[in-house]
């Protein structure tokens, strides 16, 4: 068992350097140190003692995560990188919960966080609303919120991290639009939290640039809330189905993010059309899967690995300083091409419409 | 806030009756009976006191969770399933960690728990060795082990819940052979778990009965076993793409689980072969993410929301009464057949093999 004196003597640092990385006080240590120091600490295995740590901060070695589902994939992803991130820097465990984004169920993981002596949590729900997360908050919790911005003009105690939402769907709708498509649809299903908004508002941001207002459509299906993996790929199915047989269907589809863009594809194909050859889709998330699918799907990246070691270094900086105050961080998306995405065929557009040679 | 009482008037029973719910003493209740009072505290929106319950156990109401990884969809599902269980029917919380397959990480994990006061914990691993795990039950943890059998001939203090995996290996080359597939292989990750070990043997005990020893293969690649997720895929691409480069390619190819046969699938395509026509492939798990494949992918049902409920029943049953003694439960799989297999195509088998008509 390696001992902080071991990693210090290592890395050429004194012993309380080593624990102020331990304790996510980073903020003003030379990148160069903090990387030598995590070399060492990876090298011995070093592992702090949790009870040493709770007796010293009161606080139990647990972070709080709750998710929508963890059958997801992208909430799955983003678990594995919060919990091994937390264990292998700071000892922590991680107390997790999946809450259907029902703001009831939150409240009373909330509840049960405080309960067990849990002072951290990180939280992906996007719900509109936000008090219940407020008030978790203002009761001692230390709160990380991620995939919704701060509401503009309130201050929070709540830290934000999220990828700019409205950014992904521009991005998605502006390389259809380059592509050629004039006929563009954006699926999602109702039942709107923060991030789904921003979403609609990103894809009709880059609609009017172009000036399609009046041949692109936001596509609504049923309320998917209460599960968020199976269920949002067959609401991306049903939906496909539907648009294939409209008169003026879409030539260039973007869905709210991959499981339902999955859903799409599958569903086009099952109207008998072909992906990208008769309608092109996009995702947004970037999961691994996008590659395995068939034709490979373009999506946009989502900087999992990134947010995930803001996330849990917000809580455990917050967690050794209650004074600092809570901030907002925003990732930038990024367009992964791969082949769901063609021009589409000529006289399939508007006439008078054709942009592409 | 509903009572105790409340549910016990709601179903027409007792208060402690309605307490042998909570508490998972249903083995000798009769079925209707555990319906109704389900459906009261389900109605009624009824959880019991956390606090109360510890006091009177000198339990956490936490349940510990080890899973490979969470980014795997397969382990995704099983995580939500055994999460809504335990907190929906008995209040519990999850405690979760990535394992990647580590015996250590396994062995701190369980340390861990004992440290957050956790005496039940369900763990999905199936290491070949599992002498960590039989230590940790010794010291005192209750361990509902997935995915492996009891050790023939060894008392255990383990309790095994697990599909029979020699059953879902054969039951998916019997299903190639019965379609005409004389030239068959096998692909798993090498570094072998129990459940891989029994997969293999399922395979070659099809292919032994059919008489096709000369003409299948085991096809073992790199140990993927440090994640689980991305890198099972990649693997079964990468053999997917020198098997149909090799000149006795085979025909059907079944995956050790859906993940590596989503792969397989991708590099098929990759090497210029189409799915089923020149290649049927099989997967094993049956995640809802094999629907939305092109084609949709065959695969082998392994009944999770099942095995859950009797992995979280028998934690809390064994936490209720520490004299109950362990024991194995091992689930039928079924095939579920959709389109990535088809009949090879004539001409494609041994001479003087050619079985179908």
């Amino acid at each position: 068992m390696s001992r902080i004196s071991d990693v210090a003597r290592r890395a050429g640092v004194s012993n309380s350097t080593v624990s102020n990385v331990m304790n996510g006080r980073i903020d003003r240590m030379a990148k160069e140190t903090l990387a030598r120091v995590e070399a060492a600490i990876r090298d011995l295995k070093y592992r702090p003692n949790t009870s040493a740590r709770q007796l010293k901060t009161g606080h139990t070695p647990l972070i709080g995560l709750l998710v929508p589902s963890m059958a997801n994939p992208m909430y799955g992803f983003i678990a594995r990188e919060v919990e091994t991130l937390a264990q292998e820097r700071y000892g922590f465990r991680i107390m997790i919960g999946n809450t259907y984004r029902d703001a009831a169920k939150e409240a009373h993981f909330f509840e049960d966080l405080m309960a067990h002596g849990v002072r951290g949590v990180i939280i992906i729900s996007s719900l509109l609303d936000e008090q219940h997360v407020e008030a978790a908050a203002e009761g001692g919790l230390v709160v990380v919120s991620y995939d919704r911005r701060a509401t503009p003009g309130m201050a929070s105690v709540i830290d934000h991290v999220t990828v700019d939402n409205f950014e992904t769907s521009r991005l998605a709708t502006q390389h259809l639009i380059e592509q050629g498509h004039l006929r563009l649809a954006f699926v999602t299903p109702s039942g709107r939290t923060m991030s789904r908004s921003e979403k609609v508002d990103g894809f009709l941001a880059a609609v009017r640039t172009a000036g399609l207002e009046g041949s692109a459509q936001v596509v609504e299906g049923l309320p998917v809330d209460e599960y968020g993996d199976s269920m949002m790929s067959e609401l991306g199915r049903t939906q496909a189905v539907l648009m294939a047989k409209s008169k003026q269907r879409p030539t260039g589809v973007i869905g709210v993010n991959d499981l339902l863009a999955f859903g799409l594809m599958a569903g086009f194909r099952d109207a008998g059309l072909a992906v990208p050859q008769d309608v092109s889709v996009i995702g947004i998330d970037n999961v691994f899967l996008s590659t395995l699918m068939y034709p490979a799907m373009t999506s946009v990246r989502v900087p999992v690995p990134e947010m995930a070691q803001v996330m849990v270094e917000r809580v455990m900086n917050r967690l050794s300083d209650p004074s600092l105050p809570a901030q907002e961080f925003v990732f930038a998306p990024t367009l992964v091409a791969r082949d769901s995405v063609a021009a589409p065929l000529r006289g399939e557009s508007p006439a008078g419409q054709v942009l592409f040679s």
